[in-house]
């Protein structure tokens, strides 16, 4: 008796090639899908909850590189900010996942539940409930949007006239290579000054 | 003697025409653009400078909707603001070029010239040369991130069980639907801020 053959088609692989073409082409579509695993497209719909179940199974995966631990870290800035990096990180792995995910419901059960343990971070530091959603969303905007400034070249302005852009060029030639870091590092302390000072005016009323 | 034919090809149809794939699809390569005008590909490559031509002419057209009069406003923080909101507009018109143009570097000159006013603003109010880049980027990235955001479902969030995830489902209720225009308020708020405070400290040096 041989060993079970390794199936051709169950979640983990689907996951892993729709990964594969958004990694390379921005998009997936099933049928592709069936056609990289040598399957019929319907054998695909069998495993997953339609083409949507299959974006779900994407969002787990690429969130699974989030440290979600960061966020019982106290105190809640600390927490927030050691979140956010890793956040921007698991997402710079896969940008082109970015425009996919952002447009479609979140429904994966783990990355709900880490939404839960990131708005009840901010309750327990004092945000009132209206402003909890768009302080986190708020966050998430700054870190996908560093996160695809990371796929960006390192020369990403090509000057070929210094003379009809020349404070550009100053300002890029004292900018150096680390453009994106400190442009992310900017926009992090910046965003969690301003969250402090917010949290202390509640704290006045 | 007819009035000559609209020519089948020219730039502004090219560009059109690869907005509208991009817009479709996420992507556009020369033979679709070829094909949808009903055209040779290589006569697609005789009106413009190769692929990376084309993502050129697409930038050009999507930061038209870009009000870079803002740029002349004083103070500098009320210019950036203006121009940050019409800049979010602009790509919020066409989200999916947002990953395609920050994976290519800026080569219109027009665009360049509206990065040279830029820069000039912020060296003007006096931000120190190293501090411009990454505070521009650091503005773009939350520009764009929350432009994204606008392609975003109003109910983004899913939960089909409620007990599973309280604290979430109570602050998606408190927020409302107006959820990306506050995040994206509060982040640019937070963003000058943060830009004002280490201006002051710069000019305190």
């Amino acid at each position: 008796m041989g060993r079970p053959r390794t199936p051709l088609l169950d979640r983990e692989r689907i996951t892993t090639t729709a990964l594969e073409l958004v990694d390379a082409q921005g998009e997936f579509s099933v049928p592709q899908i069936a056609r990289r695993l040598g399957v019929q497209t319907g054998s695909v719909y069998h495993h997953v909850d339609g083409r949507d179940g299959i974006v779900e199974l994407l969002r787990e995966r690429v969130t699974e590189g989030i440290d979600v631990t960061a966020l019982d870290l106290r105190p809640w800035d600390t927490a927030l900010a050691t979140w956010a990096r890793s956040y921007r990180a698991a997402f710079a792995a896969h940008p082109r996942t970015i425009p996919l995910l952002m447009t479609s419901p979140v429904r994966a059960s783990h990355v709900l539940e880490q939404y839960e343990r990131a708005v009840t971070l901010l309750l327990d530091a004092g945000f009132p409930l209206p402003d909890v959603m768009p302080t986190l969303v708020a966050l998430e905007n700054l870190v996908l949007g560093s996160a695809l400034d990371l796929t960006a070249p390192v020369a990403m302005w090509e000057i070929e006239d210094a003379s009809a852009t020349p404070h550009l060029a100053e300002a890029l030639d004292a900018a150096g290579d680390e453009r994106a870091d400190s442009a992310f590092d900017l926009a992090l302390e910046g965003f969690l000054a301003h969250a402090r000072r917010r949290l202390e005016a509640y704290a006045q009323v």
